[in-house]
């Protein structure tokens, strides 16, 4: 052999199943995870554990949120990996760096739920929430312009869409970082109330697509 | 392109093999992380390891009653999915719904090991058996009822038959969570006795099936 | 439809592919969380962080064993799998019974590391090196005899091979279990030394098969 | 049957697939559970939490520093898994053998977090990277070789050129081991660096290939 790269090499080498199976493990492992930040309470003198439970709820709450952005993010991947017949060193780099805040979450979710009104807390919470929407909008932008990674061509159109859908919560989650220290409460209802949104924006855009887009295919 | 969908990107998008994928990875890292919460006793003074293993005993029934619960819950959703060969949004996101108190479950569990006798400990262990059997039904209630997602036709008999296997634990453990007050140690009693009852049930409806019908398939 | 099972259906319901899904997941998750068992260090007053460590070496020899212990249990399973073109309903459930003892290991590789001269301790970490042994036995006995599970049909031999290669370890550790009361450093060697005991066996029997049987397929 | 192996088993108990499912498993776990060592500070009296978190800065460095470092494994697994068509029994336990300091990562990098400073942390730190460069090192000199593994046989150039690439962090982490008790913080720098340095040799050695050569494959 002449060191030509072999056809066969050449679409192994580019085919996406490891990429999806790494991130796939990485998903479930973070949404399984952030459980384990819930601390079962110890009971302090003359406390029911009721009473010890109440105290546990900011985590449930920062546990929620969490999960949600997490499966989220997972069906944004899958949405996107739909389109994807290839990749390339650049969608593998980038893809890892989309995984990089998500490993992450457990450890902001963890200090929000120990901390739910300091605005640090609430601050590296929300940094890391407008990295998981950051990278997801570059790996988006990135894919669905090179035609050649993609099984079926994307329009302009569904494409320009696909990125507003992301970019909303960048820009809503990094205002919600800027006021945390005045309105730390303000901040962590911004940061629930983003999911709601999204779902609420993407039933719009599947219902004001015309019959048969593809809009329709965003879960 | 136009904007339409073009029909291998619908095939890729509608495709369950990452939600199989996700899920799991979920159940198996639900089914290992269940043993964290058997703590290494420290030995107090004059104590053997044996005696202070005798008092890591309630995490072992946690556990084993939980490793169960999710074991039967991944064959379940195996069975289920056999079914399945498309998918659509609300499916995807029932599927999250139903991988949600999953995930919560080795919390519950931790809280069940550590205050065995508590009733708030049991009741919330509870509300998550029945939250699992609830989204389960929920599930296959939407799945078995849209014929374009499944691989084969579903006879009423066998969708019904599936219903009432899982409605079932849904009531049976609703019972367990309200007398948990009064009869704590009857409700413990309950939740172990809800996964030897499921396997008891399959098997007659196994047995009393006509030959070669799709019953002999739950598993 | 009339309630039969669609042959697609059977075919989909009886396939191996999610059975192998679940217990790599539940594999990979193990050997990870193994080492989680070893504690960083905390420095008692005037003590190096070298002698710290020396402190954690039960914890690596645990973790070693443990480790090792579980990529037999993998390459087993891989093996076994690779005759296995088919599930049934018992086969499924054996295979997490399997898993059973597998996922409980982290917690026994832990109360060893601490106790590592404690009988008990010493008996429950044989106790699951057994179950494991045992119950990768029952599933190969279990599916080498029943054809219509089979890819190819296996030789008498064959199956003979793999029992024993199987039932050596149990008796072994079971063995060493029963000793670990009075000589509890000779029951930790035999724990060490069975994999290696393994690794020889099964080399004789690659070499001593004649060629292009069987048996050099094993792992 | 006489024992001798079909040719259908034969493929299927040498397909690499199981090996990639556990693989990219135990990656994806690594990849997560390093966050675990980043601790959620308790606040001193009269510290505010943005000072407790200046203290788990080096955490954070140590966590940076594994996740690129298993990312680069990862992706070094995937482009040669993409030349191997078929596995044999020592392929399979090299690979085992390549995910061991993998799976220790954690530990070292907990070490680390905790004892940035100390020479011993350094040293196992760089051990594990060492032993991690070097399994990986060996599996490539291994399979590469071996063309009945291989789905197209690979140019002696690209060969020796994957041993370099591979070899240099073995020979620089070693050197950063050798010098961590003078120089510590010579030491991180270059585990930190050696990351980076693969970067930019991997980008040279793609460009510099003539157009088409397999160099252009790896990631």
């Amino acid at each position: 052999m002449d060191g030509r790269r072999h056809p066969e090499h050449y679409e192994r080498g580019n085919d996406p199943a490891r990429v999806l199976t790494l991130s796939d493990g990485v998903f479930a492992i973070v949404l399984t995870l952030l459980v384990l930040e819930i601390q079962v309470p110890d009971l302090a003198q003359g406390q029911t554990l009721r009473d010890a439970l109440r105290e546990v709820r900011p985590s449930f709450i920062a546990f929620l949120i969490s999960f949600v952005v997490v499966a989220i993010a997972w069906a944004g991947h899958r949405d996107l990996f739909a389109l994807i017949g290839r990749t390339d060193r650049v969608l593998v780099w980038l893809n890892i760096l989309y995984l990089l805040p998500l490993s992450i979450l457990p450890f902001g979710a963890s200090l929000l739920a120990r901390y739910t009104e300091e605005p640090v807390a609430l601050q590296m919470y929300g940094i890391l929430l407008v990295a998981i929407a950051l990278t997801r909008l570059v790996i988006w932008w990135y894919a669905t312009g090179r035609s050649h990674l993609l099984v079926v061509p994307v329009s302009a159109r569904f494409r320009r869409e696909g990125l507003a859908l992301v970019a909303a919560p960048v820009f809503i989650n990094a205002l919600a970082v800027a006021i945390a220290a005045e309105a730390p409460t303000a901040s962590l209802v911004i940061y629930a109330a983003v999911p709601v949104l999204y779902f609420i924006a993407i039933t719009i855009a599947r219902t004001a697509a015309p019959p048969g887009s593809a809009e329709h295919d965003l879960t």
